[in-house]
């Protein structure tokens, strides 16, 4: 069995701290301080007959479709709903795409909140290095995010594997939140600021990224295969159930000095696998770990 | 039904060649001398239970693990032998990988084939745009590649979803091509230069990415999940099969004016749907159309 990954030295506490560490090495040093809850307001489940996907919402990126999902899934509007479409490479889509079930929220015209607009004041961590689809790059509130002070001022979460945004037809019309989608392919960066992206998949993208394919144009299922598409079970935030219907999850920090020596770590690969470190990092390949 | 994807136009006819076209129309415009056809002997059908990968080999890369690769296909030797590592976001692993089947040829040592010497008579066509990864990069023989003309002299292939690799365990153990995998997440080009890269899927990805994941550590299947493991049929060189068990199949070039002009149409997306054209396209964001 010949693995092709990291070798855990587990040797994190015999190497100094001056000393480049292992992603393990950083991971096993971490307290309790560098790890977050996510706000159970902002947590939305998408309970599948396989399991539960954990979904984290930005609403600082995207506040009216953020509440906006936050309505449907109290009116518990995607329950029943399908997973309609699978495209390799792409992305994984829900709701009501059948549009089955439209109702005075899932057809409100919401403002374009593709980007806001950048401040000084925003805690931006940034990553330094160079990114070919914006200026520059880092994480606000934990989700990655393009960054362009100048000319245009604008600040936008990017398509990462496991971004969650909106569906949407054409310009203006910037979707409700009825329909959601998961990237589950290399990070498609030429959608960034041109649909609202609204949180990210914080775990279980197994179970929207090993799903069948549709063999419909763009990934939708074909009518032949409509019967047999996944149903969701239900949409809820983790805030509307018991304590007891919560999944606890805690998520590394971003704007901690661990997470730069974490940022290294995966720039610079020391398992003694790696034979020639890459230097570079992009922002698409920096998974945040959860536990 | 919102459309998260292209609109097409339809109007290749009607729009002059100076504008710039959609990724339809470039298509559409397409003459047959724009489309190869892969060499039989350099093309890998993995037949599973689904149905065919396919998969085309790249010998000027790695000369010697390729041919080890074909005679081990030649040998039947990977008939019967299972995926046995899907890790999510990052690749499906076949073959040998539990070592029961052990030969001359699977066990063979073999020479460093991770990158290839640079030199201006290598027939790149280079991608203009910056890359975080490489210095250069662009395709040769249509396979997409770094280039370090300086100091190193190297030219690599690099990974991006589909690329298939070699795994191998601790350097300078290079591996025989007896466990083969495909990535099938975000380009892991933290990979690049560390590993042994023969080639890639052309068709059929959707077999390898959309198997449940192993449940084990960096997703290996779990005892109790291998006799489940998806076994493979066969895997064959076209060349090897007579015409009728061959599957027809065309991929296009990458070294004519339409392909510059299909790079454009991917970096400045010209569909109605598109507000904001990226102005950027990665190496690893530009699959090589088949039909």
């Amino acid at each position: 069995m010949r693995r092709l990954t990291v070798l855990l030295l587990g040797l994190a506490s015999a190497v100094s701290a001056a000393e480049p560490l292992s992603t393990a090495q950083v991971l096993e040093s971490a307290k309790p301080s560098d790890w977050r809850r996510p706000d159970p307001a902002n947590t939305l489940y998408l309970d599948l007959p396989a399991g539960r996907v954990i979904i984290e919402l930005a609403p600082r990126f995207a506040p009216e479709h953020v509440a906006n999902i936050k309505a449907l899934a109290h009116d518990k509007f995607f329950d029943g709903l399908p997973i309609g479409r699978v495209q390799d490479n792409y992305v994984t889509q829900w709701g009501d795409l059948d549009e089955i079930r439209k109702n005075a929220t899932s057809t409100r015209k919401l403002p374009d909140e593709t980007v806001i607009a950048w401040s000084q004041a925003l805690p931006i961590v940034k990553l330094p290095d160079t990114d070919g689809y914006a200026p520059e790059t880092g994480w606000l509130d934990q989700f990655p995010v393009g960054i362009e002070q100048k000319p245009s001022g604008q600040v936008w979460m990017t398509h990462c594997y496991g971004t969650v945004g909106v569906g949407r037809g054409d310009w203006p019309d910037t979707g409700s939140g009825s329909e959601l989608y998961a990237v589950i392919g290399q990070a498609p960066r030429h959608l960034d600021r041109n649909i609202v992206l609204v949180g990210r998949v914080l775990r279980g993208m197994d179970l929207l990224s090993s799903l069948p394919r549709g063999s419909g144009a763009m990934g939708f299922y074909s009518d032949p295969e409509k019967p047999k598409r996944t149903l969701i079970r239900g949409a809820r935030l983790a805030s509307e159930l018991p304590e007891s219907g919560r999944t606890p999850i805690e998520v590394l920090r971003t704007d901690t000095p661990l997470f730069t020596q974490y940022v290294e770590a995966r720039r610079n690969r020391r398992e003694a696998w790696f034979v020639r470190p890459a230097g570079h990092i992009d922002i698409c390949n920096l998974p945040i770990p959860t536990r």
